[in-house]
Parts: structure tokens; sequence; C-alpha cells
């Protein structure tokens, strides 16, 4: 007998990331989406109405008749979780009076991302820091407090494609003394209003994206950190531990983060180029192994053609859940240099959110 | 009273690289275009009757008729100086018997650009290495001997953009320990035939472009490096001394190679960033010191708003023989990192013989 | 029970059109691609050691390890249909050969597509045209001949875009006088070898395609032109019965060919704007009746939204087999105008190809 | 002796059009850009710092530290000719303000470009319709009436383009029975807040331009219209005269508009095509005969190569006051086609008002 679907829900459905996470909740085999939170101006249209859909596929028929809800929590309370892809203008109190109200959020916001006791999860890397939450769910039962809510954050974009090949290296080979990344980023990312300029994309690149530096090396802190010791908040890495140095362009191609990385382990010697790309090779995420829907054959495909990863050709391996690497090599400056591609708007975003649930429902945290 | 102009020669006239020094040297101050070489098929043709020109500036009226010779050393025996934009599958031998038949040769060709006593010149960093040109045609007077011939390469591309802001910086704060460059290419660096393809071009980038990482990581220890006493060579910095690492990729961008560059000094503590943006701002190059036609009012313009300097809004600086460098900023890995954007056709390729040979002139090698 | 699969073949297996044969042989429940030809240089090859693979989904795994054969009949002779992505140049004599020998050749090369006894075929538009095939059989059949083979022509990419609304209007309003077509073409119309240039297809549009415009002028009048009264050859329409004028341009999309076209029809007065849009969103085409595996479940989508079809939101309607029609609007000079998009290597290419062999296979041709 | 310079002021001197204004007005050897008008959020700041520049010159030095004004007539008083580069949402009551103070406005906002006593002016095309405004200034004269101010509109930028080949036409051969156009248009047409979106113009054309298709068609009529008998008004042709179709487009191009139109005569038989050519060829617009500064050495370039005109090639010649024209051939369904390439921010706007202002200062209106 097949289980019943767990309920969801989504804030800011009508913007880039809310329509992204419709999609990809169509015909999911766990979650039935109910419920659609937007702002006041969209609150009581059709979904279909309120909406201006800007994806290459269909908005699906299931969505087009829901009514959009305000982002109140007494409209979400039967979700089994609720994805926000609110802007972080809007996401503070409101995500925090759903989790205040106990409902499970997962969030593609980066208000709550620096909090050491809200787990910033890529799937296919750091699910173990998920223990958070489930240490958290384990200290109310057992005191027989009513199950709390919580968050989950989904990382920044560009975060996640750099630590994709990181993890499998630390965790084999210990921890890494440098890592610097140049990104070429996708239109995408930049949601729809305004998003990014026509003439600002047509040839041109633009070597700046506001904040996003100081995301991915702040963010790698805490994703290849451990936890504490009682498994309930992490233990942020210092910029002594671990430095990171970002550079972040955006160019034109529409969905796809390239990056190309360099990185020195603390290990001396370090590694061999073999070595590192066989632990790539066998990279097998917690996901693959719990049989998420979602989850990717393969977290990571090496590539061995000297002109790969390309976006075009790349991005959409195992439905935008793998991440590839290509051009693994010494690097004269610090150890290896390679290029990583991953896809932004999934394992980076929306479709992160839709792995990290998978996750909680595998792991019964839902 | 005027003096007469230098007379010119173009070999590989009708290639991408040959087409843009005929733009540059239609209605040059110094010199006067007179045999245009080109392949066996070609020659005995009018030059636009040979050629397919892809320019956006119309073929000048001056080239239009002239006759197509072949690349053979007599057609060029009148020339003062002669302007390689030949293919390095054809530039070898070529290149030596010009040379050997004492004629001046500033080639963009890679044949040469390795020889010890080849000066390898970016004609806003380094016109001091064309004191071993000097100091040959020095000792061939002092012996009674006829005037040599000799060969003055041009840079590749994107080693010129990032070798630019180093220049100044190890001339006021001493030698570097580690640079890194990531680039992203502009397609007019490929050529035409067949170039680089319009279907990779669209919602796509290419991590790679053959050979070129090795060039950046040789040719800027070659650059940066001193001559040796007699200043009859160049003393190629070690890969100990200097610690080079490029990573390339190909972007849909027209003209313009953007570079995200970091760099590390030896001298410690580094100088403060406040010194380094100075420095940047003082440089003058020796080329507008000499007042030589195409030098720069500026050979650095250091930007300071934060999403510059972008392709299409600053590849024209100084008609394309200014580089411009913006967010200039602390590196947690190596010292600092920045933006570098070069005009690689101008002061990268063609633009840069043409401030070669201006120099050669000012400097009276012609 | 089901039938077993009919065993098809591809002939220019290594082409832009055989690969994309491929993908779409892939797990088709009809047909089993047991053949691959190309040149006698990749012959004898495994397919995956043969091809240059440029699409963006991966080779498919049945696919690799083929052997590539040449383009003889003999390797063939156990295919129920051939499809031949070869190019002009070669396909003549092969696609002749092949006819001779028996075999059934559905082609996208243009060679024979002028001959009045080859159906030319858009398939959601002309199946009719088949019925030449279907009496040729027969004939054969009813004189005890051995079952003859033939060759079906796919029509050029931009021709099917073109006729497929035309056809239900002239269905229902009978005959036009006159259309005019303009042109923005995908780059992936034009192959890879060289296809289109990367510089000529940015910031750039070229307005010609060799051909292109002559092929959409003739191909019209032959595929909404009646058969004669034995339905054995086709009554091509003249230029007196119906004026057709094409301009062509070359656009920086990947696929999906965008027409802005303009119809007049010989009825006096023209049926209203209303009737026309109620014609073309009522059309069902025969191979939606037949039910063809691949035919589209709309083969017109007719869009309300004044900004499109976009090829970036609309091309791959029903995989790509829907044609998109939008901003169906009066015309101060013809009498209606419209601009129609469909996606050139599906229903304009090997797509119709595929759907071409499942409608022989529905009339039992095959 | 030097006469002095006009003085000229800009309205919406922030805005897209404006800073081409200003750029247009640099080093202009008849004008003197002194007033500078935008919002009143902008007033009283130095331009530098009001103005967010996009352009791909730099700003001009003289234009940093002109003070913004209000666009207020008496800010003005001292101008001879106020070019406004207002949106249309501003420029009603702002530009009827400044007519009735007795300014000369030169405008690129349509708010009164159908009004039949302003002249609708492409200035390489209907020149002859500023009689309307000398024969008001010398009424105006004969009665002893102070100067009156006027208003001469700009044509929107994809008529201007199409008119071009049309004038000369019309000129020898007579009128038209019909014109077509289908232009694929560049992004710097729609101007900066918010202009095309990026996401729009990647892999991607966008069939739809709010407004466009109506203004090029009624303009048509207009441009191409005969003045009235005392020339002081213009008889606008009507539908029955002259039928314009359009059909407009938003490609990836950043300037130049291409057009690809179809014409018909009246006159039967129709000129050859010949006749046609060489018509095109001869053509000497008014502005070149009076020696405007700013005027094309050919209004109409002609071009024999099959695949020009191209944006990127060709929308430069003449510094974009030249129009160029490529595959003039017979058409089947009208009388002849082909293609039209303008530049639309020089001789569709900005570019056209400076043009327009000198044709005014040699036919003394100024």
């Amino acid at each position: 007998m097949m289980a019943a679907k767990k309920v969801a829900g989504v804030l800011g459905a009508t913007g880039a990331v809310g329509q992204r996470f419709i999609l990809l909740l169509a015909d999911h085999p766990d979650f039935e989406l109910k419920v659609l939170g937007a702002s006041a101006r969209s609150a009581g249209k059709k979904y279909e109405d309120a909406v201006n859909w800007k994806q290459t596929d269909l908005l699906p028929e299931f969505a087009k008749s829901l009514m959009v809800s305000e982002c109140k929590p007494d409209d979400f309370k039967n979700c089994d979780v609720v994805f926000s892809g609110l802007d972080a203008e809007y996401a503070g109190p409101i995500e925090k009076a759903f989790c205040d109200a106990g409902l499970v959020v997962v969030s593609n916001a980066k208000n709550y991302r620096r909090e050491s006791d809200v787990p910033l999860i890529v799937p296919i890397v750091n699910s173990d820091h998920l223990d958070i939450v489930s240490n958290k769910l384990a200290e109310a039962h057992a005191y027989g407090k009513p199950r709390p809510g919580f968050i989950v954050c989904i990382s920044n974009c560009s975060t996640a494609g750099l630590v994709a090949p990181l993890k499998p290296l630390v965790d084999r080979f210990g921890p890494l003394e440098a890592v610097t990344t140049t990104t070429l980023q996708a239109i995408s990312g930049a949601g729809f209003s305004p998003g990014v300029s026509g003439i600002d994309m047509l040839d041109n690149i633009v070597p700046y994206i506001g904040g996003e530096e100081d995301k991915i090396e702040w963010e790698t802190k805490k994703i290849l950190a451990p936890l504490n010791e009682t498994r309930t908040t992490v233990n942020l890495l210092s910029g002594d531990e671990l430095k990171v140095s970002a550079q972040c362009n955006r160019v034109a191609v529409s969905d796809g983060h390239t990056e190309c990385i360099s990185l020195k382990f603390k290990q001396r010697p370090a590694p061999s180029l073999q070595d590192v790309k066989q632990c790539l090779k066998d990279y097998v995420c917690e996901a693959t192994k719990l049989g998420c829907h979602s989850a990717p054959k393969r977290a990571i495909h090496v590539l061995e053609q000297n002109d790969r990863p390309q976006p075009r050709l790349d991005r959409n391996r195992d439905n935008g859940y793998g991440v590839s690497v290509g051009r693994i090599r010494e690097d004269p400056v610090l150890d290896f240099k390679m290029v990583v591609l991953s896809h932004n708007t999934i394992i980076g975003a929306a479709g992160a959110g839709i792995l990290i649930a998978e996750l909680l429902l595998a792991k019964n945290m839902l």
C-alpha cells in the first residue's frame, strides 16, 4: 500500500523560484502541492490569473485554478512542508512566523542561513547536517513537548556547485587549506523583476553580482564544517581554518553556473591527481543511497573531454541534480584546478529544496 | 619638415590579424603600407578580390587595388618593417627567411616567442626588452657588419591583459610570488576559419582554449623577467621564482578579454590596497612618454564602479590600447584580486604590433 | 500481444540530422534501430568512436557500440525503413540505389523532393499524399510484382512551419491567392560543419540562407497541391494558382524557426478573423487521429497572448511536433497575418521523418 | 569668420535618447549644448551625478559639470533649439509649453507626430516637409508677429528605415500601391528602464513590440504624403491610397534595425529591377546637397553581396546616417523585395534630431 502523499505549500509562488517549485512538485510521488502563498495583491486570485508564468514548461494543470493565499501560517496549517521562494526582503518575519506555528519551512531565502542551529544544506553534499533537526525533534519528543517547527535553508546557487566536489575530497583527504572560484553565472539566477537587462547580456559580461562573493566565501565555511559534539549546531570554520576566495561574473547563459575552481589540501604531500579523480568518481551521496525520488544517479559526473563541462550540453545531467566536473588537473599555485558546472535553479535553488524535503521524509522528519 | 614615412608590409594579409594590421595602418602618420603577402592562391590578385573582408570598418580604399604578393623576402625588400599575421603553421620558415634577409619582422605568431634573444613584447609593459634589439644592432654596427634583420614577437592576447597591471606593481613593490587568472575570452581571438561555431556560443561557454593556458603561464614569466647583464637575452623566471596559473574560457563576446586575476607579492607584509591602486593609477608607459602615435593616454584605467570593467562599455578605451582594471580588493587566499579587461585584437594582437613598430621607430631601430 | 518492432536503419548517422534520428529512435515503441550508415571513413568503427556527438541529450547506450556500415543497400537489407540524413551532395545515387533494392527510404535530403511521384510530406499537414505510395504498392501487388522500394521526402524545415496553418485554412476556405513569409531561422538548421560561425551570430542577424527562399516558394506549391485523379502524382500548383514569397534570415536562436506570414484567400469576401482562428483551433491532423506514437496532441496551438509564440518558450510543444501560431490578425495588404513557430529539427527535419514512418506503419505501407 | 554656435538644450537628458543627444552634440560645429533638463529628482545636481551613463562612449567632459535644470521653458529661454528625449508620458504638456514660449523643439516623442501641421521628419527622406515651418515663420513675419515656437517630430525608428528607400522610388516611379515590412529590431530601441530583459533575448526572439506596427503603418502614410497647396499641412495618405502592413520583432541585436520589405507600385508595368536599383543608387538627399555637418555621404548604400546588410557590419555607415539596402529582387507577390538596415538610435532617433536641426539652420529657420 502506498503511503498518502505529504501535503506541501509554496511561499512566494508567483516568483521565479516559486514557479520552479510548482513545476518540480507536479506529479511528485511524495508531495501534493495544495497551498500557494503570495503577496496581498495576488491573494484571492486563481493562480493562473495571478502569475506571469515565465517557464519553458507550461503551467501545470493542477496549479491553474489553485486559489492564491496570503503568506500566513493559518492558511498553511495542514502542510507537512512549506517551500519558501520568498524574496529576502519579506522572508524574515514570514518564515519565522511559520516556524513558530510548528511548520516545516525549506527556504531558498538567505535570511536564516547564518544561524548556527539552522542547517544550510546542499542535499547532495551535507545531508548529515540535518541531524541538527532530528536532534531538535527528538529532544522535544523526549520532553513531551509538541513537535516544533523548523527551518532548513537551501544554499546560495553558486555555493552549491563549489562544495559538490569539495566535500568528497575533504571526506577522503582531510581538510582544505584554501579554495578559489571564479564563477560564470547564468541569468536565471537573477530572477525576473527586473532580472538582468538584455543589453548587459549582449556581447558582454558583468564582472559583479551584489553580495554573491561574500555568500560563497561564508557559506562554504558552514557547509564544509563539522557539527558540534551533540550535533545540534554547526561549528563554522574560521578564515584561518579555510581560506575561500570568490570572483563572480554574470554571463549570457540561461541556466547553469560554471566555476573555475582551485584548491589546496592541508595534507602534505597532497593526494595525487589520480586519487583526486577517483575520489570524485567514487562519490555516492546519501540521497542516492536512501533512494530519494529526485536524487541523481551520480551526484558528480567526472568528464574526461578537455572542453567539458559546457552549460548547454551538460547542465541537465540527472535532471539538473547531478554536478559535472571536468578538466581536473594540477595547479601551479594551489594543488588542483578544475571546472564545475551545476544547474543553478535545480541543485542550486528550488530543486535542492525538493530534494531536502525528500531527505526529511526519508529520515522521518516530516 | 616631416620625415618620409617608413615603408611597411603585411604577411598573412588576408587573415583575421592581417586585416586588422591593414585597418590600423590606413592613414598612419609613420608608416605607409605598400606590400601585402598571402598564400600562393591569393598572390597575383588585387587585394579586394583575394580577401573575404570581415571587419566592421570598410576595406580602406588604398588597400583595395594593392596586388597581393607571395610571402617571399624579395617582394618585401623595400620594407622598413614587416608585420606578420601568419598562422603558426606557416610562420616559422617564412619569418626566419625574412629575418635572414635583413628584414625587421613584428610577428603575432607564436613560433619565436620562446627564443631568449627574441623580445616578447607587450608594448605598454616591457618596451625595455627591446634593448635586446638595439644591442644587437649596435654590435653589428661596431663590427662594421651589415644591419641585421630581427624578429620582435607580440605576446599572446590574454597574456597582454594579465601583465599590464602586474608590471607596474612589480616595478614598485618587488617580485610576485604567485599569479592566477581565469579568463573570459572573446570570439575574435579565434580568427575566422573556422573560428568558434555559433551553436557553441549561444547560451553557452566553452571552458577550454587549446594551448592558451600554457601560453599565459609561460609568457608571463618571460615578460616580467629581467634581461641579462649585457641586455642581450631574457633571464626567464623559473616556476619557483613566479608561480602562474591560468584557466581559460571562451564566452559570447566579440572583442575584449576579461580576466579575474589574483596575485601575491613576495614582500611581507604586502603593500596596502591603497598603495596598489595608487601604483596602477600612477603608471605611465614608455610608449606614452615617447609620444608614440598609438600610445594610450593612460595605459591602465583604474575603474571605481563595482560592476566594471565590462567588455561592451570599456574595451575601446584609448582606441583599445588602454587596459581597464576594476574591482581591486583584498583576496583571502593570495594578496589582491581584480578584474582586467583588454582589447584582444588591439593591445593583444595587431594593435600591439603597430605600437611596437612605433617604439622601434622612436628608438631609432628601423 | 505486441507486434514485433520494425527494423530501422539510418543513413548519414554521424551528421546533425542522423544524430537526431538516433535520439528519436531510442526507446521507440514501433522501431528498432539496427543499422547505422556513414562515410567510408567512419565505417567499421563503433558508433561512439565515429561520431562527434553534439546533442544536449547523451548518446543513447544502445547506439554506442553499434558498428558503423557503409551506405550500401546490402547492409540495410533487413531494414523495414531507412531514415536518410545524408547531405544532398551524396544522397542522390545512394537513396536511388536503396529504392531500387526495394528498400523504403524516408529522406531529409532535397534531391528527390521535386519528383512528382515522390511524396513531399509534412506529416501533420499532407499525409494524404502518401496515397501515391499506397497506390504504387497496390499496383505492384495487383500485377504480382515484388514489393517495390520507394522514397518519401521530408520537407524543408521552414516550409513545414509555413504550411502547417495554411493547410487547414485551404481545406476549409478554399485555395489561397498569395502567401508571404519572412523567416527568423535557428542555427541548428545549418548543421555542424562548419555551421554558422559564432561571430556572425553575436549581436547580428544574417539576412540570407542559400537556396532557402526558393525551397519554400517551390515546396509550398507541392505540399498544398492536390493529387491527380488516380492519386499517383502531385499536380503541382503553378505560380499563377498560388503566389509564394519568402525572405529568410538566420538569427541567434538554437532551435525553432519563427515566421511572420501573411496570406490572401481567393474567396471574396475573405473569411472572418474569427473563422480563421476557429479553423486553426479545430484542426486535428491524420497522424493524431491514427494514434501515431509521436503525433502531437494538437498539431496547431493557437496562442492568444500578444507576445507569443517565442522560440525559447514554445518550441517544445508536444515534443516539438506541435506548431504554435499567434498574433492572428487582419493584414492591410493581404487578408491575414500571423506568427508561426515550429521546431526545425523535429517537425522540420528528423522528427518529421519518424512521424512519416509511423504513418506508413499505421497505413500498412511498411 | 565663423558664425557663433547656436545654443542648444536637451530635455530628458538622463534617459537613453537624451544621452545620445549629448554625445552627438559634443564638439558639434553648429551647436553648443548649454542646458540639460530632467525630472525634479535630478534637477539641481551636476549631470554626472544625476545620470546613470550607459553609453559605450565616455560621458563627454563638457557635460559632466553642467547643472541639471527642470524641464521648464524659462531655463531654456536662451536656447535656439531644444532637443527632446522625453518619454511620451511627460512630453505632451512640456513640449507644448516650450512651443508656446516661442522655443524650437525637435522631439523624439510620439505625442505630436500625428498633428497635420507638425512636420514628421526623416531628415534624409522628407526634409521638404519643413516647408510647413518656414511658411509659418514667414506668415508671422509678414504680419509683424513675434517669431513663433514650433515642434518638429522625429519619426519612429523602424519607420525611418522603411521610408528611406521608398521615397526615392516614389519620387521617380510614382505612388506605391502597397508596402509590407517585417522588422528585426535592436534592443537599444527599447531604452533602459526596464528595457528588454536578458532572458528574453537569449536564444529567443519576441515577435511583438507594443504600438510599433501601428506607428509604422501610420507614419509611413504621413512621411510619403504630399503637402497641401499652401504647403502648411500634410495631406495624409489614406489606407486606400497606400496600404502598409508591418510585423515587428525584437531580436538580440544591440543597434541596427533590419527590415525585410516588399513593395508594389501603382504604375503598370512596374519599373524594372535594374531601374529600381539605379534609382536607389542615384539618390542624394537634400541634407547632403546642403552640406549639413552630419549628412551622410550617401543616404542609401546599395549592397550587392547576397548576405548583406548585416547589423554588426553595416549599421555604422556614414556614422549611422546612411541606410543600407541589399538583396533587391523581384517579389512573386508584390513587385520587389529587399532588406533594409538602419541605425535605430542615429537615423531612427537622436541622430535624426541633430540632422533635422542642421537642416533648420541651413534653411534659416533657427
